[in-house]
Formats: structure tokens, sequence, C-alpha cells
């Protein structure tokens, strides 16, 4: 499909099969494939952290650092995102705030909630696909 | 974009757009702006109240008391929507049964489950939007 | 409406009412009309069980049965779908790759995640509606 901001319905459906896929190649331990649906410039701030992680390369690095550290403590992490608030803007990208939790699952144990979040993407269009241009999450309880 | 019951697509796309907004004002204490996406004679039934809450003005009361406890113990509540059957009816309002979690996070802690609901509201349009005419809860669990 | 795989928003709208019809049926306990939503021959195969479960009758039996457990132990289940990777194939048929929690809540307490899951189902449609053909499971910690 073309890029999928001509009517609200379309934007919609498009946004949240760029979700699902993007979060489910950031669980699945997928990092390049991940990091390139960000902008080659894509910036991702997340709290606690002194600066943003800027470029493809820094986040596919931090990714894959993310999943070792989850292999190695025998954990799986899902993110989900939900009660997505999409604003499509005139220079044709589209501004999303939307909740996330990361829910955590240790090897043999019962599933918790790790984080609850608040997302504030600027998603951009290329060709047929959506990509992040930037990311600000700030974190419930922090 | 008009009211949005033409097609199963338009539909949907616009009532889980008017939830994120409605759930995130409610959750960012926004308690005016919250009550007016309800009608004017707006009903609200919660489980374990003697009489559901009537109208805007209720409404807000009720919100900005909720949220000022909320910042007294410094916890955050996050409302989720999902699972949302919608099914529009032949007088034009659209009846949703939805599950609806609440996850709470206490400063410097850890999110929990707070409370695991169903939801099925009665939704009218309202120019290009909609608004909830009634909404009646029950806990799983109470 | 008509089986809907025209547009990727009918699509995605068509599959998502589909699943809050599906999941609600199972956890209110209607093990027959839930049995309905497969395939005559429908596959749910779940991590722990020596064989895939087949067929709507024994779809119904362990529905039944898992139904009448919760009520003994007076617990209640939701089940949440999300992050829905939807992928139409050639044969008419709709992949789905999603995350699925449970959330369980017993009698006068909190709400506790019991399952975080991945599901892989093939949808294929039966009139205007989806049937599930096949269900694949797999349960995180597991």
């Amino acid at each position: 499909m073309s890029v999928p901001t001509s009517t609200p319905e379309l934007l919609r459906a498009s946004v949240e099969q760029f979700y699902a896929r993007h979060m489910q190649l950031l669980d699945d331990g997928d990092a390049e494939a991940w990091a390139e649906t960000f902008t080659e410039d894509g910036l991702f701030a997340l709290p606690g952290r002194p600066e943003p992680t800027r470029g493809r390369a820094a986040l596919a690095e931090g990714a894959r650092r993310a999943h070792t550290e989850r292999l190695a403590s025998h954990e799986t992490h899902r993110h989900w995102h939900g009660m997505l608030d999409i604003r499509p803007q005139d220079d044709g990208s589209v501004h999303v705030r939307c909740y996330a939790l990361v829910v955590a699952t240790p090897r043999g144990g019962e599933p918790r909630l790790h984080r609850s979040c608040v997302c504030r993407d600027v998603l951009v269009p290329a060709g047929s696909q959506w990509q992040v241009r930037s990311r600000r999450v700030t974190r419930d309880g922090f």
C-alpha cells in the first residue's frame, strides 16, 4: 500500500501494523531489522539516560545489548503499545502519544509488569512504510 | 471527519481514537475535558457505588477528586481498553463491550494490575466526535 | 460486510472485531459459540499438551472444562490479544502473529498476569466472518 495518511482508518491500521512488527522485532532480538524501522538519524530518548540514542547503528547496538542481557537472565520481555492517540500533521508526519507496557516473564515463572510508560513518537512515511523519526519515553513512577 | 458509522473500518478507527484520547485525558487529570467526552447527561455506573454518576459536572468532580487522591498517594494510574466488541445500532448509537485494565505505578516502584473490568458503553455521535451516553462497569473479583 | 481482505484497514478492523468477540465468548464460558469461531476441523496447539486439540466438539469440550474449573476456583480469566501482525496470504487466508495475555482475578482479590504468550493463527473467511483454522501458542517462560 502507498503511504497511508489518506483516511483516518487507513492511517490507524497502518500505524498499528507498524508497531506490531516493530515491537515483535525488538522482542525477538532482531536488532538490525528493528533499527531499520527508524529513520537513518532516528532518535530514542529513554528516562534515566544522560543522552538520547541517535542513528540506526547506535539503536541496533542498544537493542542487541538489551537482548543479550535478557537471554543471560533467562527472561522474556514483551512490549505492548496501547491507547494510541494518532494525530496526522500538516508536514506528512504523524504524532503518536500512547501507553506502553513491558511484560517480563522469567524462565519457569509467572509474568509480571516490568514497566508502564508513555511513549511520544514522530512517525514519517518511507515508501509504503512508516519509520520512527523520534521517540521520547517517560516511565511511570520514575 | 464526519460521523464515522459509514464503514466498519472507519467506525473502529474512530472509536479507538476516541478511547485513546478519552483515557489519556482521565489519567492526565484533565477532568473537565474528560467530562466533555460524555453527553451532557452522561451516566457512569461503577460497581460498589449506590448510584451512578450523572452529568458532566458530577463526572468532572469525580475525576478531579480521584486524580487528587492519586497525586497525594504518589501513584500513577493508566486505563487500558482492549478487546473492543463494537456493534452499531439502528438509532446511530454504538454499543461497545470491552475489557479494561487499570495499571498502577507507585513512585519509585514497579507497576501492578490494579483492576480488571468489563466496560459496556453506549456511544453517540456529536458532530465529528463520539460521546459516551452511558458506561456500566463490572469489576472482576468483586 | 463481505469478506474483508479488500483493503488493509478493513482487514485489520474485521480481524480485531473477530478477536474481541472470540475472546469474550471464551471468557464468558460460551464454549459452543466459541468453538464455532473455528473451522469444523480447527486445530489448537497449546504448550505442554502432547497433542493439539482438533475439531469443534473437542474445542468446545476443552473450553467448557476450563470454564468449570475457573468457576470452581472463583477466578475470572480475561484473554487479551495485542500487537497484531496481520499478513494476508495469496490463498485468501490470513496469518496473524500476536501477543496474548491472560489476566486472572480471584474473588475478592487483585488481578495478576497469569500468562504471557505468542499466538500464531491462520484465519480463513467463512461468509462475512473469520474462522480460526489453526492456532499455535507458545508460552513465555515455558
